[in-house]
């Protein structure tokens, strides 16, 4: 086993602003990005967590951002375009998406469910929860 | 709806780096951190994802660290005390943890799995990459 002393490392500041607990589907806020697509964000100072529910033949439509993306299949299956490169991804399978690489993806015959992380904060979701209130 | 047409926006720059897609218990190194927990992790630019999994009755002891970390519970249950919070998590549950926020997680009689996502990517995880093997 590594020396994992400094994985597990005391505080050496204080914390400047508690952690959060969150049950995802009734703390979060939920958004509709697509028809049959709605994201729950939770957003960090670096980072946002978008939790994305997909209805049966719903699409995330082909995009870019300069926000790198982490993208993590939970429950179901999803085809991912991933700047021409095609798949069919299932729990367990993840993909990293640099700045600016394209990108879609699309539910197939049932339900799906998917955490996209975003670093920094994806600046067009969080327009988009200023616009549905003040936070 | 709101109006998403800035969230599914066409590339503005071409990308400096290509996409990856992964199947995390295949693709990914596997570390062990502690005793019966071992973390997969996916490092990025901005962000590293890190895949953990614990066997029955192990934990990650508590410890904290200037990189914001989300916490998601994958599989099973798992206990986190969260800066003296202490809470039993399932899937559908999260964490989102601040900069010097002290945390620990346990199991209990059975498995678990878990995924961390830290911003930016969290040097001490680096560290142990790079003294297993140079990337």
């Amino acid at each position: 086993m590594p020396d994992t002393d400094s994985y597990f490392g005391e505080p050496l500041e204080k914390a400047a602003e508690p952690g959060r607990l969150v049950e995802i589907d009734s703390d979060l806020p939920a958004l509709e990005l697509a028809p049959g697509l709605t994201c729950r964000p939770l957003a960090g100072r670096g980072l946002l967590g978008s939790f994305v529910r997909y209805e049966p033949h719903s699409e995330a439509p082909r995009h870019a951002h300069v926000e790198e993306q982490l993208f993590v299949v939970l429950e179901g299956e999803l085809e991912m375009d991933l700047d021409g490169e095609v798949r069919r991804m299932r729990p367990g399978d993840a993909a990293l998406i640099p700045a600016w690489v394209p990108h879609s993806v699309r539910s197939l015959d049932g339900p799906a469910y998917q955490l996209d992380v975003f670093s920094p904060p994806r600046a067009a979701l969080l327009a988009l929860l200023d616009a549905r209130a003040p936070r």
